[in-house]
């Protein structure tokens, strides 16, 4: 366990505040936008979908499907990343374990907790920016 | 979108810490101080005030209300701000969307999510501390 | 209240991520490594013990009771810290009270929220490190 450095504090608040933006632009369906904060050829491996993914083209659709989804059922939804762990490897990637409410509003209705899950990134820095290059999503209800 | 600078890392976290704070002394029924994290002439926008209001007095009636009702509910609330994204504007003062989730606990009974909201401030400088300018918060499960 | 510094929001950065941390560790059931997350002769205080407990060999033993029972029950907990508000003492111990919200989620069921509760930890450095000295939990149900 490395000394706490100065570098590594200003990481820790950098990739807080990616995953802020980030999961913002999901919950508003900025797909496009959103799908720029992975690689190009990222891993998308999430419970929502039958199988890993790769690539954006990819990522927008399976936004644009799930605001569909969410549209015919009235329901607004916001993704809480929380207890953001940070690993930096040796090749400057990062590995990033956190976990993800997702909180459920029936428009009209009430709130309630939807799903609690692990998320499991690889980050790496392109172009001076933080990018997910790798994403392994489990649920905590399911086996 | 700039490089991330130390002092926008930095910035970050004292939102983040400003945050923090703010919603205790909420939660804690300290409505004075919750009242001075505000401008003397803050706007305040909430799905729980029948229209806007402006200034720490009406601030302080209004958590002074709250306080009230809940105690003859038998609840506790928290309120819990995540996903805090921060826009640094050029004159220095900064726009902040997050969302904040209210847990609502019986006592003697079950805790649960009470209201999922995203809360949008405007932020300024006076004196060293940051101070909400401007608050507009909206509830998840309202049309 | 002092200006913030840059070494007062580092620390902040520390803080957190110090508990992201600690609690994966606790809802991983790594007892030995979150136990080391204490000082050798912490005070725990908390509503899951009848009384309050020092030193890690009881930390270690009251983590895995927890586990045992949880695995009983077919659940899966995440416990997630928010709303941290950090007080540095001028003998450079902390101050830290947050939020731990607890979710449990029903493998093959559905996810909630279980416990809403207000932690209040003495936080010191050893070795570079830091480390709870003190915990005292409160459960927002209980009276």
């Amino acid at each position: 366990m490395p000394e706490p450095t100065e570098s590594s504090l200003l990481l820790y608040a950098e990739v807080q505040r990616f995953y802020a933006r980030q999961m913002q632009q999901l919950d508003l369906g900025k797909a496009q936008s959103w799908a720029q904060t992975f690689t190009a050829d990222a891993l998308f491996d999430v419970p929502t979908l039958p199988e890993p993914v790769r690539g954006r083209a990819k990522l927008v659709a399976a936004v644009e499907r799930a605001r569909a989804q969410l549209a015919a059922a009235g329901e607004r939804h916001r993704h809480v990343m929380g207890m953001v762990d940070v690993l930096e490897r040796p090749d400057a990637t990062l590995d990033v374990r956190s976990y993800t409410t997702v909180y459920a509003s029936a428009v009209g209705g009430a709130s309630r907790v939807h799903r609690v899950c692990v998320c499991e990134d690889v980050l790496v820095r392109e172009d001076g920016e933080l990018r997910v290059a790798r994403r392994k999503v489990t649920r905590d209800d399911l086996p």
